[in-house]
Parts: C-alpha cells; sequence; structure tokens
C-alpha cells in the first residue's frame, strides 16, 4: 500500500517542482518586461543634480565636430527623473526607444511621450524632458547645426511643474 | 488493478502535458528572441528595388525643413537586406537599435555593426549597409545639414561585395 501511494506521490511532486520552476522563469521575466527597459547603449554616467532632479543617466554617441557639426547621445530616466529646463540655439529632435515620459515646451501643456515617439523643439525655445512618474524613458537626442551652439541650461522643473498642476 | 493504473498514470499524464506546454511557450519565445527584432517605430514601406536589394522597410521620423535641418528615419532590414551603394553631401549617423548587419565604406573592409552600434560616414564617400545574412538590423539614419542634398543613390551591391570577397 504504501508502495503504491509512493508512486502515485512521485509524479505528483515531480509535476509541482517542474511547475514551480517554470512559473518562477516566467515570473522573472514579467518583473523584468514591467520594470526594465530594453537598453541599447550603455548607461554612461549619472547626470549632475545642477541640470537633472532624479536619476538621470547620459552617454555621447556622436561628439561636436566640424564635418557633422550634429551631436548625438542617450539618456536614461529612472522614474520621476527630468532635465532642468533648457534650449537648444539650433534646436533638438529627440526619439524615444523606450519605456514613457513628458516632454513640455515652455507655455504648452505637458505631452505625453513613449517609445517611438519622436519629439522637434525649435531652435532657441525652452523645454524639458523626462520619465513618467512610474515608468522609466530611454531616448536618444539629436542636436543640428553645433556651429551656432548646443544646450543652455536653466533652473529646475518643480514638482508642480512636473505634475502638470502649473 | 486498472484504477490503481489510472491513478498512477493520471498525474503523469498531466505532467507531461504542463512540461510540454511549458516548453512550447518557452520554445516560441526562444524562436521570437532569435529571429525576431525588438521594433519601436512602425515597419514603413517596402525599400524600392532600384536602391535596395532584398527587403528593406523605411519610415521617415523627422521630414526634411529648413530650421533643424536633418531628416532622420528607420530602416529594417531584414536578413541578407542591403542598401545600394550610396552618398551623402553631407554625410550621415547611424545608429544601430537592434540586430546585426555590415556598414562598408568604399575601398574599406566590411565591418560588423550591431545593436548599440554607432557609424559616422563622412560626406561624399560611397558606402552600404544591410543586415547579415542570418539576423536582421533595425537602424535609425540621421542625414545633417540637408541644404547641401540628402542622398545620391549608386548601383546595387554585389553578392560578391555583401559577402566581403571582394
Amino acid at each position: 500500500m504504501m508502495k503504491d501511494i509512493f508512486k502515485l506521490a512521485l509524479p505528483v511532486i515531480l509535476c509541482v517542482f517542474a511547475t514551480a520552476c517554470s512559473n518562477n522563469k516566467n515570473q522573472k521575466e514579467m518583473n523584468s518586461q514591467k520594470s526594465g527597459l530594453t537598453e541599447i547603449f550603455p548607461k554612461g554616467e549619472k547626470g549632475s543634480g545642477e541640470t537633472f532632479t532624479g536619476n538621470a543617466y547620459h552617454i555621447g554617441l556622436v561628439d561636436a565636430d566640424s564635418i557633422l557639426t550634429t551631436v548625438v547621445g542617450n539618456v536614461y530616466f529612472e522614474p520621476g527623473a527630468r532635465s532642468n529646463w533648457h534650449s537648444h540655439p539650433a534646436g533638438q529632435i529627440l526619439i524615444i526607444t523606450d519605456g514613457v515620459g513628458y516632454h513640455q515646451i515652455e507655455g504648452k501643456p505637458v505631452e505625453i511621450i513613449k517609445k517611438g515617439s519622436v519629439v522637434k523643439c525649435p531652435p532657441n525655445v525652452r523645454h524639458w524632458h523626462g520619465a513618467s512618474a512610474e515608468v522609466g524613458l530611454q531616448q536618444l537626442f539629436i542636436v543640428p547645426n553645433i556651429e551656432k551652439g548646443i544646450v543652455n541650461w536653466n533652473e529646475a522643473v518643480s514638482d508642480q511643474q512636473y505634475k502638470g498642476t502649473r
């Protein structure tokens, strides 16, 4: 009788064990998909508290030169992180490659940006960009015609401005 | 006796079934990871046979204008697909966001490009780019200073050139 019970129980134990392992693996994948961004580039350096609020990491991909006259880089914003207000003498293009965030041109409503979004910011217009409060943001920035200048940094974006409440 | 055999067999059947389902799901994920690229942008239109070999799909992200003077777009190359030889009057930047492929400046060896790679091609230099034979390529292109022109298309890349054998 005990032998029969063991014969019966063994496959059940194995089955529960196999299913538990499988579920654990799937859970890990789900957590990764939920919280992590698909990183394309190395994270780079942490952005200075003088130009960013929260945890932002940036890396240069194309440095300034006199031939292409274009600077390209990547920024990872952790949830809640954002740039200070700033402007670009020749404007800026943002290409969002993962996550969800916000972009605002001064005097206009906050706009939601996400994977696949493209932002064109005109020259000498103050704007800021960053992650949503819940999900991070991965974005490429392109600064054209750098002979006119690259960026002029201004003050931090307040919590009220970030929340779009003023 | 038959009842005992059924009691013994049922959990084994369930276990085999559960494991088979789990393996099938994992296999699908592996296949997706192996063959598929993480698409960031809509695929867009199929590239013309006059400028591409194989299946390439391109979409414009930033159109030509007189303010940013920069054109940005995305190209998905299926395995084996590549552009014709071509040049840009003001040069070009490529940002590889997924997959594996090749880039060649005329007279130089074929270079391997992959997720995270950045290519700077000087003005008026003939080059081509495309996917590897086995894995597709997803790439952004940035054409600066378009007041000088955007692109001049030339002849197709031969199989021998593609394979780097001449």
